[in-house]
């Protein structure tokens, strides 16, 4: 196991990042990226224990009440453990699926798997491509790197091109877990390509953005201020992968193996974390009524109380995926597919009216409350602090940061991540309801509907 | 316990009940009233076990396991065991709750229902009064009939009278279970009385109305023809109460104990019905959208999609509310409050979506179809089964059929019954946020909002 | 022009209507059909001016001002004026659109219009077909019947077969206008065929159903017992139409510009019958809410809010539909194809949430308030009265009528009536978001963003 | 009239402001405040005419046509325009309605807007006070300084306290229109106090907050980068005004004539600039989806459609609103209340729909898209380039630029900003429902809904 310094470390070895129009020159020393850095080493340390073999967060649950342990632990741990999980897991359930078939690979998943377990590694899954025009197939694009895809075949192993967009971090890991984001079909067979990438590899080049702040006053900033964590866009600019770290290679039936194994683990973390995000704004929402005073008016009551039965929805569907979660070959217990996709499409789609709802409790101070250097000034600091009290309860000061947090996690930079985030994060809306659809026991529901009309119908 | 034929004749015992003006001579002979009689007689038959000492639908569940069993087997006997069993769990929930303060009244409870267990009968919980004017409390209404009270004390029991509304079917049960609405203030004894009431008492007096189709053609009303059950409208004049069916007299302070102990199960049920009719909709929409031709067009799947969503999010909140039950002190379970009512309201407040949804994807015919008998005219009807063909998988009556279970269940007078009580039932949108709101952990939520904050707050 | 009586004995002209499996013997002595026959006879009696040469709805406004009237106007006579007008409206709308093409056909149209206004005949508008499968167009289904189209070519005139469903009253009129339902492709030549035929020519069967009332105690409906109109199945077998009573006939190209005329003149029929109906429900839960006694409680205020900005929207939408009108070609004034389509489709799709807060507002005895007969009974009438009052300064009766109101007009036959066609007349809600976005002046929204995107687009 | 040059030099007067906590030496010169300086000069210039004795847009319309124009005029000129033609409009608005009562105040009024029409200044409104605890009244709240209010009286005029919120760039205006945010009572005289103060007066401190971007690479902030205004936090520490700037002091039965006539004028300035953007984020939607080569999709179009209804739902209240104005006594037309504030709640409810249909057509790349700097970086600019390409139609680069503007406008710091203010401006949601039942002809509707019922109601 690695300790949060051997961490911070091992991201020293060449790997090339941009930020902003500039490369980074060393990660940990980076005013942006390493205090994100920072941030994934801490976690490190939190689980270190140096007479263990392995992350306890590698460790696989095999039944319900294990699942729901193992969601409370990772939330704690944050997008450091959820990253890494998410990737074994998914290998490891690519792997149950494609075990006839693909014997050799998955001894390679396997040989993997083991290792990134004993040196402590963190991976990040890379899936959504470029995709050029969203017409056209991936072999039919006019620029073939649209998606990524095999360029050359060497004895040794291949040589792949191609971008990967919105992968969270993929600067700070060590290593890049490829697959193809859709499904191939014959005559795309250099698109079913599935390997895993060392980050400093030659060819792998990361352009790294960021939602936290840049002002000088980060106390105004009390939720992306302290964490934030880079988005990067990957480019693999004719990168050489080995054949033991190739994983799928051409067998176009299996593209769509690993990101459909991907994609429940992703959505089953979106779920829970929006559970807890829609607790947290009713709890805002309690606060900020309370600190104005406001917290017995009928119509805030009302509006808050909206609040509290979405926010109970989208966790009943969290407690019902988990209590009808399934066990596959492996042994790993898995969500309810249909629960978990019906709950975060609900949460993704109905979060804005959580945000209204909050906003219209709390008032215009979101956006205008001074800010926490204003509260220092000694000139004007005293007249922030008087004319910001509400509810004598809460003194001004308190009420003053209420407001920066509010506006800092729902109506800022960082706002305005999670907006999209939520809504993108596992496929967007649409892809939700594919998903949930193809989960639901429509034959049982038409039955139930035949039975009511009452007569026999045509096989 | 009771065969039907048994319980057939045992309605026949002086009741006074009347129907659109009339007053009924005989309930089975009744051409509405006796087709809903019929339908009871025929719960009564499929559960008769000549070697059985009580009803199965009177026992208690201990757990999870039991509660959701119960549910399903409540459901396959539909009003009948729902009634009965929601009126003996409300009675040993609430004798739980005042066994310390009322012990007399405890003993009074436990003897009824240890005879209702024997003597099989069917008892129906009486709780909305008719309220009068809504902003004036009980006990000060200009017309202090508003509320069922004590009007005469006498040595061997007490004279009630007021009246209670919105009871369904309380023509075709014995016994009435009369119980305060609402809570009651010093002052308002006599308001604070809950007992037991033969339905044949003299002074008691039903009017009943039904949505049952009055047509000639009934085989146009496909749900409602078959299967109706009257609403009754319970007049209490001056009906004398024996001591030992009070079960509550006086002591304002327990006034809400039964209503509370009722509105759970009451809200429960309506729950898992609704998640029923959820699915039975989605199949519906499915099954109607096969039959016009247009199952795969993008829009129509949208929108079956989005119910889809919908009816599982309720079924999720119904099994989070049986995975989290509790048990109670009598160790009878209990379904987790907050999940059922989020659940309920959520479905109670979206139901009009589903519907339509529903009409939007069938389409016009709803309404427009012709009847089953022009369908058997020889002279029009094989053009009506030409031109009622969609989809050639589908036979013209068979689509014509879908049409009529739609509108009957739908947009027709059982139709309306449902848009109506699925909101009501269990106390309008309201009362179900006020009760979801109370059982909302709202300091742990604000707990973590505090967290955010970052400062310490005013204890 | 026609006094009611003229109209009435002009029905009995051997038209062959059935109605729930049996032919209606005379129209005005039906038990049913005979009151809605009665309904529009009061119509031709109330604008009958013996020294008129034409009804006054046959008129066309030429401006916004006159628009406005003539909604008023075709308000105040009801369903007997939409129709017709809107028949001749669509007609003259056509015939600009084809002038110069057709000018046969236009002579012919311009003949039957002057006849038409001249002999007061009543005009129903045809047009949706059987349709058989969705997925297959009219010139491919297994049966070819599904769409009506021309069956033989004789000298003198052709002969048609096929079906026209969902036609509002067809067997209260004198002419079925008969126009395509949608576009025709060459090849289906046969399909491309409007003309006028008489509702009592050879071949011609219509089937009736009703949203009327079947109660023996008609005065618990008041709304939909003393007004109804059927809705029309009308078969149209082999019949014979002359050469002078074809319109369009092969012109593939043509097929869609009587739908289209059409169209918008059902859009705005209905949206300002919604705008009208939108208000009637805001007065009825302000009513109930009073009569209740719960004006003035929080949630119920704010329901009703909720209800008076939708209702001003839908008004909104109708005011600038007018206020933007156009004019054609011929003079008359048409109303903004974009504000008409975009109100209509807000007004049908929100529809329900209207119903829902009025159901709310109102409780459970919408459902389950006992009969106006009940209130005429000697023995429970006066309890009837006493337990249905609520604010005392509205007599119980009052509010047992004002639910019976509520209850036909939303939850029962005619709501459910309501409710579908709410959403089906001119179309289906995805039919009017096409139309919306095809009248939305894209190229203008697109070229302010470009403006903020500030770098030039391709052409 | 000013020049934008006079205007700026016109702000170097002793007036104090802070931001972030540092006093401003200059504002024309600050980073931030000087660019929102310096668009405003550029109004000025914009409207200059050296042979002028008045700005243009603070002539009063006195019509439908009159009032439509200067909507587009105060467009065209922004955030400038806006607040100063607000307030004179509010001025007179009042002073029509005061005129009998306090005519000395109307006198002062009206020299007031002559001299501030002769010399060309900017006045900023001030309504919002700091309001302390919601539930108690101005008169009792434990700070008296909660709301603004009188400390001293002397012989040429009065001493006031307080603080003023939500001011939109009150440091760059030349003057303070002070009035009171709420109804006052008998007791609170002190309170009800009107005045103009000067930007410069002693006394008068203002702290600035800015959603400006802090990014060294402003050109991923293509919206608010070059577009920006400060939100004002108004200090009134024992300022002096002279009795001719005086225009309520004491009346309290007028307090509120001045906030009635503002929010008419303000939620009218929000309505229309709703209409303008929500028909921009349709424009963005149909743009990006063309670029993502996705604008032919079944699902992507629909979203589109509602955006469309929703935006033209917006337009046609504001078209009613001025189709249906009303002419006050002083000539000056007002556009109607219903329509402008049943538009104002319809678009602010529902905006954030708008945003999210906007963000789920974009897709993830509003926030992971690399920055303008990263494009123009040698290294991996052409890949960003490349990557960033969609329909081949839109080179990479334009399609990366379209990113950005959609999150600055709606995901970022000034789509935050945007959120917020959408809602709060002109007072809450609850505010603008409150506002609208006030004008909606209840009485008609009941009288509607009475009719229906058919018994006689008590007077």
């Amino acid at each position: 196991m690695k300790t949060g310094e051997q961490y911070l470390a091992s991201l020293d070895d060449g790997r090339k990042v941009w930020f902003e129009g500039e490369l980074v020159e060393r990660i940990a020393d980076h005013p942006i990226l390493g205090r994100s850095a920072q941030l994934i080493a801490e976690g490190y340390d939190k689980v270190y224990d140096p007479t263990g073999d392995h992350s306890p967060f590698s460790d696989v649950p095999t039944d319900a009440a294990g699942l729901r342990e193992h969601i409370d632990f990772v939330h704690d741990l944050g997008m450091l453990a959820h990253v890494t999980y998410t990737s074994i897991m998914t290998l490891l359930t690519a792997a149950g699926r494609i075990m006839d078939s693909c014997p050799e690979e998955v001894e390679r998943i396997n040989a993997f798997v083991a290792r990134a377990r004993a040196e402590d590694i963190r991976i990040t899954q890379c899936i959504t491509d470029a995709k050029g025009h969203r017409k056209v197939r991936p072999g039919q694009q006019e620029d073939p790197d649209s998606y990524v895809h095999v360029v050359e075949r060497r004895d040794d192993g291949v040589v792949v091109r191609g971008a990967k967009l919105h992968i969270t971090a993929a600067s700070l890991g060590h290593e890049l877990m490829v697959i193809p984001t859709k499904g191939m079909k014959p005559g795309e067979e250099d698109y079913a390509i599935a390997c895993m990438i060392p980050v400093n590899a030659p060819g792998v080049k990361i352009v790294d953005v960021s939602y936290a702040p840049r002002h000088a006053d980060t106390g105004t900033f009390p939720v992306s201020g302290p964490v934030s964590y880079p988005e990067s866009f990957v480019i693999l600019d004719d990168v050489f992968v080995p054949t033991e770290r190739i994983f799928l290679d051409g067998q176009t039936k299996y593209a769509t193996v690993f990101a459909h194994s991907l994609g429940l683990w992703e959505r089953l973390g979106g779920l829970s974390s929006m559970a807890d995000g829609a607790d947290l704004l009713v709890g805002l929402a309690q606060l900020i009524a309370q600190a104005n005073g406001t917290e017995s008016v009928a119509h805030v009551r009302d509006k808050i109380d909206d609040m509290i039965i979405q926010a109970t929805l989208i966790r009943a569907s969290l407690e019902a995926a988990i209590t009808h979660c399934h066990v596959g070959d492996n042994g790993a217990a898995f969500p309810d597919e249909l629960y978990t996709n019906a709950g975060k499409y609900y949460a993704a789609s109905h979060y804005d009216r959580l945000v209204q709802s909050l906003h219209d409790i709390a008032g215009g101070s979101i956006v205008t409350a001074p800010s926490l250097a204003d509260l220092q000034n000694p000139e004007v600091g005293p007249a922030v602090r008087k004319y910001m009290q509400g509810n004598p309860e809460f003194d001004g000061e308190t009420r003053l940061r209420l407001f920066h947090v509010i506006r800092d996690l729902t109506a800022d930079t960082y706002g305005g991540w999670r907006l999209v985030t939520n809504i993108q994060a596992g496929g967007g809306l649409y892809a939700q309801k594919i998903v949930t659809r193809k989960w639901y026991p429509m034959e049982s529901a038409v039955a139930r509907a035949k039975e009511l009309v009452g007569v026999p119908f045509a096989p």
